[in-house]
């Protein structure tokens, strides 16, 4: 059983139905009756306004997002341990043209306020340093931590008094929100959050992730940015699809509650392996190289994180039978 | 019946099949069984070694193409009307850091060997002006003329005499094939093309292009430019099962035949109003804005393409019975 | 005698003077005394708030200018002779991280506001197309004509009416004011500039143009662009100091009269010949190649322009005497 | 007294001199006779062949040669104090197109080989990752020390191995030559040095550096670039008589080793104080807030470098007569 990563499974079967029956003759690009539902759909959802656009990638709406909210000759600060960062072979940078990244620290892959607030004071306010423009939090973070709607509205609080924006890279937003049983809203536009990457991909979608402005000028010039970068593809119906059979009853939370389930059988059996709580779906354990090997040798496939660390990585539709014998085998190390 | 585009068109079943048939886990990314298969599949159909790449787009396709070929200082050689200037938002510009395109003209969209090095010549070699370092051009056209394997040849002669890589955008590439009867090794490699983006959603696809590269030398770092674009699917095995499936009994060139022969079907009954011969799925023909209205009004779409001017496009999904009343509707006005 | 360019003109020794004087030390970059004299020395001369900086090129002046007026994803008007386009290598895309230039016809290097409006007209609002950000115009033009202040307020009509942002290039704007005995005022804010790329170079200087915003919003990002671009120099009171000299006692319309008088001078022995009327210090003239191999064999040096016409330039620092040989010269042949 | 920086120095009498004897015209840009010389001047001083290019700036020659050796997509290993992250305000992102500077730590802003080793080897070989391509070390460094020529050796060795290049920010070169003794070959070529920003502005100059390409096809495209930057000056040869006048009778020896021995007096006499070594002609020292404003009451102007730190830099143009009061003021503290 692979619990390399939630990246890789398979497309829950809704997907696939409204896949199949959004294949008729429509408008191209995002013209079409289902791309049309999507900024009345996130509204709902969201309890606001909003305009949202399907892109199929997720480093294509961070970067899309940066790219609003960030100019060329500015930086956005984030964690040192970022997807933004270490993950999208240096996206940022091309969709911003050359914008840097501010690099910080925080346990679990967190920021917090103080830190970003201590990183732009000492900025001096003079044309040779790169200037910040905004900042990105991934929630649930690289370490399977979350953000609370507190924490992000601390955060926010910081990025309004100095101007900056807020991005939240939501690749597993859904898991977030599983956990804290918290609405959409309370997490996002209510804590200060400008800007969204909804993930699905991860969450049993295929080939569609939301890109979400609570401020609606931000999506002006993206659209033609989406363009501009390749991403507006001709048959956007099949995206819409996919993201609004998401939306219908909640499916979206429903998968993220039940690989958020599956990390928690995990993690009890764990214990004091965990190198962090279990929030999301992802737990990060010590092993050493043996006992890595000893779980590889009963077929269960994960990735090695550093040292003697591992980092496992629950999926929506594995069942808790699924979950089990690894759990288990780890309890029996 | 809608003669708007070839993009809005529906999936082959075929496609949707073998999506749905991909849906297991497996590796993410192009680390799939899949898109393994990609390179040797089409190998085989071009009769040489490539690198084949999947993108969701011709954009993405094309601006990765140039990106392989053209420095951020140099320049792209292209058709005034090329779908690369016109229709791509600026892509070109984005995807290679800003270099320049430089717009030719030629009867139906189709560039002339003379005329590419008339321009080469014409411009001084220093640093003042920009430097070419590719061309660009459409097969099938904007214009839906077919450049032969001769003519593509002697556009090359003229880029290796001047050091310039030849970049084919093939959105409609199955459509000249099927029209021109040669091989797709006749009309790519062994005439002198570089890179050709192959064309599949507008031929019976939902979401994947490939990117050929007849040179690895230009592939290898276009795999990480797909990246950073935010181009790479988590979930690629899709977008492979899509392209694989096209390849599969050449579905690909039975589409594009169904829908040439469409578009002749149109031809025949258009006579002098052509405003170019047809060559592949676009028809071009004078109409008048009243001819236009009643052609509408019997609900047929189609843009009008400047002033007393129209054009039509027929699909892989368009049979002729679908055809003929559009024909029998132009010939009676 | 070098007809070639006033670009190879010697330094007027009020600069060499100025800048001896400036060699004491004081704070770096635009910190010190001189630079900081620049805002108000232009104020004066404009009859208006201005934000001035320094730079070393008319490229970089030209392009700040058009990163500060124009996204990356928007285009820039300009004409297709214009020296953004012809001359700088491409460094429009540089600076603006890939915006276009939109290439517009019109006699004498010169654009025409319905030129403009028809381009506009015709780009259609939708994603696919580059949407034009703003309207870069060159006076004097490429071909040594003016643009008229009731000229500029035209096209600068159809940029509000558009939401189009307005450069100009005035490498040789010096030489425009000479000629149309206006104001500088009249010619720029006063008929809705935006940017004024002033030069001096071409007109008795160094190496220091001034690139004037008269909307100073423009110019609070453009000082940082500046740096980022290395155009920051560290020793910038060098620079104040060449453009201070120049507006003293208006130098700088002395020089362009100095070198407009000479044109004038050769523009009346070539009679019939001219091209274009001599509005500047530029003089185009039909010239065969025997009659252009006479005037060098009398050491007379000049670029070709093409087949059979030249280009002649005349510099601040030739007399009338240094322009009679070749006025006769030329009357001769 | 200022001790403040070497940027704010004045120039030294010779290359004003020398920029007086160059204002004669001259073919434009780098076609005229002074800057005809550069290569082979600094052939000379090398004792290899070299394309040496003059810039404005510091931060154009860094960038320029960071352009040569790193593509957009890749990275640039430099230390987390370098002046290309801290000071460029974001040039290299800028010019090279978005790549990342990769920051590593290292002792008095030295990077050993061992660390840019061991941070090639933690990344992965996969598109996701930004890979290196350069390295990027600046001698003497930014705290005032040099690099060896074996130290440079050892770097070089990584770069090597590893396929990078490596670029040298030599702002105060002629420092780092002036401490060590060797040879400017030694220091660099020979120690496998490709690119060398050559500094002439701390160290006595106006307004011009030179880039010194020791690969010959390095330098091809940079002349585009240079261009494209706006760093093309019409009136080159002002640039170039102030290096030819630097290296004439070995200038640049000679005010670096006035600078450095200004330095050394004060090093002497700040003792325990030293927070480095003094290696070339910038001093850091402990001095709490009081001590501070004790020297700035007796008009000794520095810079606060964090909390309790101060950096004092010295420069071409002070004597030892000069000096020494500071010198005492510290020892009196």
């Amino acid at each position: 059983m692979r619990f390399f990563s939630d990246n890789a499974a398979s497309v829950h079967p809704r997907l696939l139905q409204a896949m199949t029956a959004a294949n008729v003759p429509d408008t191209a690009y995002d013209g079409d009756a289902l791309s049309a539902q999507l900024n009345a759909a996130f509204a709902a959802l969201f309890e606001t306004d909003v305009e949202a656009l399907w892109v199929a990638t997720g480093t294509a709406a961070n970067c899309l997002a940066l790219a609003a909210l960030c100019p060329a000759h500015k930086g956005v600060i984030c964690h040192r341990e970022a997807h933004i960062e270490q993950d999208e072979a240096g996206a940022p940078g091309f969709f911003t043209g050359g914008a840097k990244l501010m690099l910080l620290d925080g346990e679990g892959a967190k920021l917090a306020p103080e830190t970003v607030e201590a990183h732009c004071a000492a900025i001096r306010d003079d044309v040779h340093q790169v200037q910040p423009a905004a900042v990105s939090i991934t929630n649930a973070s690289e370490y399977g931590l979350v953000y609370r709607p507190d924490e992000v509205a601390g955060l926010s609080e910081v990025c309004r008094a100095r101007g900056l924006g807020l991005h939240m890279d939501g690749a597993r937003f859904a898991n977030a929100v599983a956990t804290l049983g918290c609405s959409p809203a309370e997490l996002t536009w209510k804590a200060g959050v400008d800007a969204l990457s909804f993930g699905f991909v991860k969450n049993g979608g295929m080939s569609a992730e939301a890109l979400i402005f609570f401020d609606s000028k931000l999506a002006a010039d993206t659209r033609y940015r989406r363009k501009r970068a390749g991403h507006l593809q001709s048959k956007g119906r099949f995206l819409a699809a996919q993201i609004l059979a998401m939306l219908e009853d909640d499916l979206w939370l429903d998968n993220a509650r039940a690989a958020n389930g599956g990390a928690r059988i995990i993690a009890e059996a764990a214990g004091d392996r965990l190198l962090y709580p279990v929030e999301a779906n992802e737990i990060f354990i010590r092993l050493s190289a043996d006992e890595a090997a000893q779980l590889r040798a009963s077929s269960f496939d994960f990735y090695d994180w550093g040292e003697g660390q591992a980092r496992l990585v629950t999926s929506w539709n594995q069942s808790a039978d699924d979950i089990r014998p690894l759990a288990k085998a780890i309890a029996a190390l």
